[in-house]
């Protein structure tokens, strides 16, 4: 993303548009952080014992601190969580209510393939912004390390009943596909974010070409992230 | 509870009924963490905006830090948290299934009593153990400035409609109730735990008249914190 040349310090700059879709990206990620906390934290109901349940539950404490990362920048820049999230509500909640696991496989699966996208989807996005929020998108989005605990338990699923696989890669799929529709809603609904993403007029953000790469990318980190959990994209 | 003189150095003293004992309270304790953290994340779904879900997620999420600590401290004693906590499971479920609050002010009083009896009766209990055990649990109870937020809340929906004070005020008796009924169970089933509080033949823990006196604090103490919130008891 060489191309991009992000604005030094356009939150003093005053355009109100590049403003709106900063405030609308920590918003959008900082929902996603306290959703993902939140059904983490239902999910981990579905452990088969404490220990596994202490550890996606650990997962989910790390999403809710991510979150008050975000919230804090928000106040910083005199925007409220409810007025900069809000917005995003429905679509994650549908997302969620489309993606309920059935079951601790389901579960794990579905923490480390959503996080693994959205932390590929944020930190590209990051690029276009300016490097203050850059660089707190990046401190938020960096692996806490737990996704070594979902590899494990779910290789060792595997390795207990291959016939695992099919349905968990479908259900990989399906994550996908529910992402992407929300993706696509949240984009048509919010003109300053997408400005941000695919660039407005003034040449800022992603052109076609680059956006096609994008999308590019973020498959092949999907597809290397089920390899990694010995499942076929 | 001057007369209680807890042993020096017990858990390399050999004595196995004191480390069971040890290892019980480390297990209610931790569990009622994790399990805290769990409904008070799950009762942050009744909140009314996005800041007081993440006010009450922020409580439950200190719940799990301390729960942390006690896994720790039960690692190093050699035990896992399957093996220390299991026990204790069912009478925590009971007591959330039968306390599951119906409205967000429910979710609240619910939080902040449950807590506060929980952290009064566990720190009395670690006046009898040795130094180490009784300032890991002391360390874990320390109120972490939360309360404010959800007296706030309370007091603030009382003065909008008084008429919610009885209703939180019987519902606060009923917190009461079940968790007594709860203990009550715990400790019939967990001799080597009952004998850490109430004293076994060696004369250690509480005789029947300071257990009596320890109940006489718990209750003053539920009161205070119902007057805090502009309830009465």
């Amino acid at each position: 993303m060489a191309a991009v040349t992000p604005p030094a310090s356009p939150l003093s700059s005053g355009d109100p548009t590049y403003r709106a879709g900063v405030v609308d990206l920590l918003g959008v990620l900082g929902l996603g952080e306290l959703i993902a906390f939140d059904r983490m934290s239902a999910d981990s109901g579905l452990a088969p014992t404490l220990a596994d349940k202490a550890a996606l539950a650990a997962m989910a404490v790390t999403e809710f601190h991510h979150f008050e990362r975000i919230r804090d920048r928000l106040g910083d820049l005199g925007v409220s969580v409810d007025e900069a999230m809000t917005p995003f509500r429905t679509a994650y909640e549908e997302f969620h209510a489309n993606t309920a696991p059935s079951d601790w496989l389901e579960g794990l699966v579905k923490a480390y393939v959503g996080d693994g996208i959205a932390a590929d989807f944020y930190r590209e996005v990051a690029e276009a912004v300016d490097p203050e929020t850059r660089e707190l998108v990046r401190e938020v989005l960096a692996d806490s390390g737990h996704s070594d605990f979902v590899v494990d338990r779910v290789r060792q699923a595997l390795d207990d009943d291959p016939r695992v696989a099919g349905r968990l890669a479908l259900w990989a799929r399906r994550l996908v596909g529910e992402a992407l529709a929300q993706a696509q809603r949240v984009a048509v609904d919010r003109e300053a974010l997408a400005a941000l993403v695919v660039g407005g007029a003034d040449g800022d953000g992603l052109d076609l070409a680059q956006l096609g790469d994008l999308f590019t990318r973020l498959t092949r980190n999907h597809a290397e992230r089920l390899g990694r959990l010995g499942l076929s994209s």
